[in-house]
């Protein structure tokens, strides 16, 4: 069937949002039974259940050369028991290339009409989905909906409709009339968009959908056949969107490993022989900066990157400091500061922020970010969902270390209970104070719920840091207070240099972690964070070349 | 005055052209005195006289380090003996970063204005450029004029044209309103395209200017200063253009080193240490595949590259023998094959080429494309102008060494006599015959008049050779003689793998080696010969980052 025409006015008003740059959603977030059905929620998690201690079969890959799997639930505390197929690197690779003459023979349109299909697959399947990311990431019931489901779905649905845009930019062919004075030179000319190559799309264990679907979406629309490479400690997650886009392809008479789930283990991972290998030309890959710096450096292929940055907050002045401490304990609990958007330095000039009832000294307003934390954290009816667990173990380390770097702890990290799951793995937020000196401690990622409080010697100061740290060692994001239109301006024009978006006064239920599809870049390439670039035409032009041909015009009979 | 009003027809022409990308030209390529003046020949040539032997003093860069020049004339075997002012990287850079501010802070629009009326100005000196061209690349001419006067601008302009639709294509705010159920998350946003920062263009000694106004014009219209760096061997057709930028920089109030030339010479060239400083961030090449490949690999920079390429003809079938003949003889005699874009492998079946009038043995091709050559380079109203000279006398010991690297020579190469300039370097093409097994001779490019002719089982291995040598060495142009439809579709799609423009079947006025503005992408960065990507939206969006900014809008009062 047509799925193009069957999704035309989805793709269009997806378009149309990337122009606008307006508030879009397909695939609503809230995972309200009015929307997904009545029993959506029980059948998924039911669903989930059973997937425990078994084999995933769904995937279309043949018969595997062994099953392997390694999750676990860090609300559990124990394994998940998944196993999925695993196939060598010459396996998967060969396979990819035999798929890829069907695959890039189809328009974009019919291509991008059948991956729009897949994510309405992926829609009936959003609470699977998210059970399957809570007990992989430790992120809470209500992101690991949102944020592996319709947000995930959305981002995958902006770079379809932004790589069919870029496909069809240029025309088919046009009719080339030169005049040379006493006769014209004519020609026809025709243009494809021809897809790289196979594409290896590597996974982090924090958001295993949510940093994939973009790159694996946009990869296939423009025609690139995909290696899906999880990390394998989330997998499950991906591994359904994988087995719904091989189903629409089967069903649709097209060879399933157009997109195959290449699944490893911690003690055999398979990413560098992916990666490396001579036919592999596009990587798109989320984690650790060491690892993304070697993939940018391999020769002969186009790499997209979401590093680690090193995400500031500039206070300087607001109206109502206690909103500004109530959204930003927030901003540091949700999903345990496990977000590479997450905020980790606070630049906090030694006079005090201004505010409306006077200055706010440096010390008042720690006590009031440490107070709302603990507030946040000892709430049993939100702590618990909006700090969710800790992914790794290596993080608890972290939190645990961090106390000795500062000059002060303002609020150490805690466990807390969770009434659904006694055996998760949690810490709550550790807030230190730091002087502007201590420049080693603050110029890297501390991941997890790690908070730095910088005493600058003014607002200028802090700009300064922020900007150079953000140019030196990458942001992804920076949040900024200020009442004064001169300072906001200064804050625009340097961290705009350092290529960091800012979110200026954020309270109430806005928080400068979310960043919203078809409007909010993400990672656009202008620091060492990465080049990932959610979703600019840089992200979808760079998966294809455009090639013309012409030839002489016939004359006219 | 506003030059964005002044020169918004042009540019939403061009902007169209590109959408289009049908014919269109802003700067006539005839050097007729009826579109450019009845003395601008002779005013032209008589400025480009006034320059010899003594110091380039347009630009407005401040005094010099030191004034320096080594520039030869292939026409006159003489020294150009113009000296150039010299300025240390140190110098240049910071420089460059003072300006940047200034410049990055005007508008796109703005920017753009002020780059089109650079280049009507330089429109007025198009004479001057081409005769020094001429007597620095050894250019006939005609090409001359063409290729570094109109088509150069016209090239620039298209950069402009795009880096303006690209820079204005994300609205420079929105008001993004989030239903939340009982109330919607309402933000102002806003997007500012954020230079990369200082950019080096760095030139080659064929085609001085229109190789590199692209790069100087597209980094500065997305806000980045520029650095050009000439080949030594070649400066003054680019000086004339950089000095044009500065004066209208400057008559606007502007910084004149937001555009600095930075000549060297041969004993002592800057390249390496203006490309490796911490500051540039963007880089322009045309050069050899060794220094390009290097560039690229420099860590946190952006490279756009034009590396050398392996170029296909395909000889299959055709209507007229003769014709194509012809057409090929004029293509590789075209400045003496010293073009990117000039055929260098023949790839002609063993059993011939079909025709019309029957079956053409290879040995009768090879024999009439001897002939067309020696009748073009022998005909004196045309070989010397068509031929010109060769820029580095390493071109014609490359010639030399080639009779030695076939199994047969068809033709040997000569020189010829020049009516003007008794004392110009000249080699007329060299035509080997050599087998499809030595993939050695024929796998790297051979830079000047040397064609190779390729005997091959069938035009099945033809295609096959030319594809895989074009992925493996690159290729940056392709011509295909063919009367067999599904014949065509297989060069389309196999040399559309390996990201290789085809011409078929040209023959009258029209050459493979020539490159149309506003419709024909050059060097698409999808095989080795580089990533230059004349213009597709690759070559401005990498040269400036989108950033958003937002905040929650103010409630109504």
């Amino acid at each position: 069937m047509d799925f193009y025409q069957k999704h035309k006015e989805t793709l269009d008003k997806a378009i149309s949002a990337l122009h606008e740059r307006k508030f879009f959603a397909q695939y609503p977030e809230h995972p309200s039974p009015k929307i997904y059905g009545e029993t959506a929620d029980e059948d998924g998690r039911n669903k989930f259940k059973g997937m425990l201690n078994s084999r995933f079969d769904e995937l279309l890959q043949g018969e595997p050369e062994a099953w392997i799997g390694e999750e676990e639930s860090p609300y559990l505390n124990d394994k998940l028991n998944v196993s999925y197929p695993s196939f060598s690197t010459e396996t998967l690779v060969s396979r990819g290339l035999a798929s890829f003459s069907q695959w890039r023979k189809l328009s974009p349109v019919e291509r991008a009409g059948l991956l729009v299909e897949s994510l309405d697959k992926v829609r009936e399947r959003f609470f699977e989905v998210a059970y399957a990311t809570m007990h992989t990431t430790g992120q809470g019931y209500m992101m690991a909906f949102q944020a592996s489901g319709p947000h995930a779905a959305d981002r995958a649905l902006e770079a379809v409709a932004m790589g069919l845009e870029e496909m069809t930019r240029v025309p088919k062919n046009s009719f080339w009339d030169k005049p040379m004075g006493k006769f014209n030179i004519q020609l026809n000319k025709e243009w494809r968009a021809v897809p790289k190559g196979l594409s290896v799309v590597i996974g982090c264990s924090t958001f295993p959908t949510w940093n994939s679907v973009p790159g694996i979406y946009a990869s296939l629309v423009t025609g690139n056949p995909v290696i899906v490479k999880p990390h394998p400690g989330a997998i499950l997650p991906i591994a359904i969107y994988v087995a719904e886009v091989q189903k629409v392809l089967k069903e649709n008479g097209l060879d399933p490993t157009i997109c195959q789930l290449a699944p490893d283990t911690y003690s055999k991972m398979i990413t560098k022989e992916l990666a490396e290998h001579k036919d592999v030309k596009l990587i798109d890959f989320t984690g650790n900066s060491e690892f993304g710096s070697y993939l940018e450096g391999l020769k002969g292929k186009t790499v997209f990157t979401e590093k680690t940055g090193v995400n500031s907050v500039i206070l300087d002045s607001a109206e109502n400091i206690d909103e500004v401490a109530k959204n930003l304990a927030f901003s540091v609990s949700l999903y345990s500061g496990q977000m590479c958007t997450a905020p980790q330095n606070f630049f906090i000039p030694d006079s005090g922020i201004k505010t409306a009832d006077g200055v706010v000294s440096f010390e008042d307003f720690a006590q009031k970010l440490a107070d709302n934390i603990t507030g946040l954290a000892n709430n049993p009816k939100a702590g618990p969902f909006v700090l969710g667990a800790i992914q790794n173990q290596n993080t608890c380390s972290r939190v645990d270390e961090a106390k000795s770097l500062g000059d002060k702890v303002w609020l150490e990290s805690a466990t807390i209970e969770n009434p659904m799951f006694k055996t998760a793995r949690t810490a709550t937020p550790v807030v230190l104070e730091v002087t502007s000196a201590k420049k080693d401690v603050f110029s890297k990622e501390l991941f997890g719920p790690i908070v730095l409080l910088i005493r600058t010697k003014d607002t200028g100061e802090s700009i300064a840091m922020a900007r150079d740290l953000a140019m030196e060692h990458g942001a992804i994001s920076c949040g900024a207070y200020t009442t004064d239109q001169a300072t906001k301006e200064e804050i625009m024009d340097q961290m705009g240099l350092a290529a960091t978006p800012v979110s200026f006064n954020l309270t109430g239920g806005i928080y400068v972690n979310q960043n919203a599809s078809f409007s909010d870049f993400h990672v656009t390439g202008g620091n060492p964070a990465g080049n990932a670039s959610f979703t600019n035409p840089e992200y979808v032009v760079k998966r294809f070349t455009m090639v013309g041909f012409r030839e002489p015009a016939k004359a006219e009979a």
